[in-house]
């Protein structure tokens, strides 16, 4: 480094103070879908584990000509700094959709456009959450959420989630005793449940919380993806003071241009603001005006339908080769929408001995473990149905199949 | 909301929680910056208060043609997600450029790709900062990092930059006596000061910071942009073990797409990556694959000179101009890079004073108080030379130069 002092210790020896990291990287889970996505790289295997659309509905063809429509005409403009609250116009397209499929209004000025739904929660984190603040969260919940949460080092308070939605009377518990800054859920096909609360199990919850005024995090990742078209009451229409929605484009228009949004009332918009701004100054306005431009170009309603009849085709199908070939004792829920499929072993049999088992068959599938803060869902498996073809939905589930007999005996 | 149950008290009425957000919102400065922006909305205004990159020299036509073949060609694959890291040809990119502008050998896999450069110090502060943690910043520091490491609640302690770079006396102080996480610093055509460190007392500073083991944040926002064409040396190449660099394709290619680099030893990046997935899975992939694609097919040096050739008119037209028509008592940077001169006014003369006299004769400036974390400054003002063509710096800076007589008598 410096030839004058050849005796000095180089910087490279010194080791490095202790401590070095803030006390939050200890507290946030490894990714354990991130290491088994490394192991599922193999293209001989047949991926259930992860979370991906199918690529096929993704309209890249009409993507590009709206990034060519865009380039073309405000080029410039397009790829210069701009607003951090997010181009108008995709805003109000967000708000007049809300009016459209639900009868809710909402304001763009209660939006903030981020970087896909999961800068929603990290912002979420930011603005609420002090160091032991207690948050409550649905039992098994969102990995990414319990990551994004984890940084910011609250008490998790885990409701069990029931087949009609959360346990209103835990929650009452909970809130009764805890006090938590909001509870986190996804009311629309949970991940990693598949579970849809119902329209009176929304109701319980909402008395519950309105009670105390607790804010509800409504996760709609995955709202427009109900294959019955029906779309169910938002909490924002129970509790329209203190729910925060986070949505996403994702899964209707294509994840790798990274936009979601959140929806706030104004004085908790104004906190998001600011720690958006901090965190990194606006989300891509490239890809803001390439999807105004897309969807406001496009038959969407069409495009979604199209989504959600094949992935209710490729849920079925799953469903269908599950009862067909695995042993009875094997429960599975039945959802109305999303990816995932949710799988209970009979108890005894590991999720992560199976995922061991089913990697050497050549198939990968996510165990449930971390989906659960405080311990336990050993028997349970999470599995996706939307990124794969038929066929390997069919080979896919009779490998998992060999694999659930065998550990069975 | 609730037919059934008219008398009682709806959710709107109910107060929130005292305390109902995280203590660090509270510290965070709201954006000065930010509120300037809206007065200078007003299109009568030359605004040198932001710090826009001149919309002439994005390549707008070419970035329109990379965008054209990469969907064509990979569309699908280019708008799923993606790894967390970043788009692998890309960090190759990056680390290659460091090879041939500093030759300075740094691996992709110490590359993260992020949201803008901002994102990096938004990622440092969660890695490193726990709540009161000193940390030591130039003074007059950089905004932008003020904000994003508030909201991680630290202690600054600022230390005082002088026209050869900071003051290394007082660095070694703040070292000693408070033992800072780090120290951040732009060694580059300083934001807001314009002023380059010199190679001496960038030695200076890795010696000082050497003994304790500090890392370096170098924030390198403005490297590219040095008008002499000269690449000073990095302080990963003087404190290879303890440097973190921050990057952006900002100032080169365009601001709109949101993409910047850090880049740090791997046990420091182990810890970035598991704070960026957190945070929102992974940076615009389809962006970076434009990126890409441009960088791959443009003779990016010749685009680089042309815009330092641009920006070193613009500066020097600024320069003479302040020359020719300001009272000799009020001082200014002669950056060599960059995107700002720094104006020191007589004593007596407020620089909110001046800005607001400025925004009446339609000219905005950036009055410098938000830049010292401890207070001061007031007599100081920034102004960008980079967003304005050529008469508008004349006739800005005339209308300035009455402001500050009128104000100086």
């Amino acid at each position: 480094m410096n030839p004058e002092r050849p005796a000095k210790p180089g910087p490279t020896t010194k080791p490095h103070r202790k401590n070095l990291f803030a006390s939050r990287m200890a507290k946030t889970p490894k990714s354990f879908i991130r290491e088994i996505l490394k192991v599922t790289d193999d293209p001989r295997i047949i991926s259930f584990a992860g979370g991906l659309p199918n690529p096929d509905l993704i309209d890249a063809a009409g993507i590009a000509d709206a990034a060519g429509r865009v380039l073309a005409a405000e080029g410039r403009k397009a790829l210069q700094y701009s607003t951090t609250e997010g181009y108008l116009p995709l805003r109000t397209w967000i708000a007049e959709r809300y009016r459209k499929r639900l009868g809710m209004a909402v304001s763009p000025c209660e939006i903030l456009i981020t970087n896909g739904s999961q800068q929603c929660l990290d912002l979420i984190g930011k603005v609420f959450l002090n160091a032991g603040d207690p948050i409550a969260i649905e039992r098994p919940g969102y990995l990414g959420a319990i990551q994004a949460f984890s940084l910011y080092e609250p008490v998790f308070c885990p409701i069990t989630l029931q087949d009609d939605g959360p346990d209103p009377a835990m929650l009452a518990e909970v809130l009764e005793r805890h006090n938590p800054k909001f509870f986190y859920g996804i009311p629309n096909s949970q991940n990693p449940t598949g579970i849809t609360y119902t329209g009176e199990r929304r109701k319980e919850i909402a008395d519950v919380m309105q009670k105390t005024g607790t804010f509800f995090i409504e996760d709609d990742a995955y709202g427009e993806l109900n294959f019955t078209g029906r779309s169910p009451q938002s909490f924002r229409q129970l509790l329209p003071a203190t729910t925060l929605i986070t949505g996403s484009f994702s899964k209707i228009l294509a994840p790798g241009m990274r936009l979601g949004w959140v929806v706030a009332p104004v004085e908790v918009m104004e906190q998001l603001v600011i720690a958006k701004q901090a965190s990194d100054l606006h989300s891509n306005f490239l890809s803001q005006r390439i999807a105004y431009e897309y969807l406001s170009h496009t038959d969407i309603d069409s495009h979604i339908h199209r989504i959600q009849q094949a992935y209710r085709h490729q849920c079925d199908l799953m469903q269908a080769e599950i009862k067909k070939t695995f042993p009875a004792s094997v429960r599975y829920t039945r959802p109305e929408g999303g990816m995932f499929l949710w799988l209970t072993l009979p108890d005894g049999i590991s999720a992560n001995e199976v995922f061991d088992a089913a990697i050497k068959e050549e198939v990968a599938v996510l165990p449930g473990t971390p989906f659960y803060i405080d311990g336990g869902g050993n028997s349970t498996l999470r599995i996706n149905f939307s990124n794969a073809p038929d066929t390997m939905i069919c080979e896919g589930i009779a490998r998992l199949v060999r694999v659930i007999r065998k550990l069975g005996k």
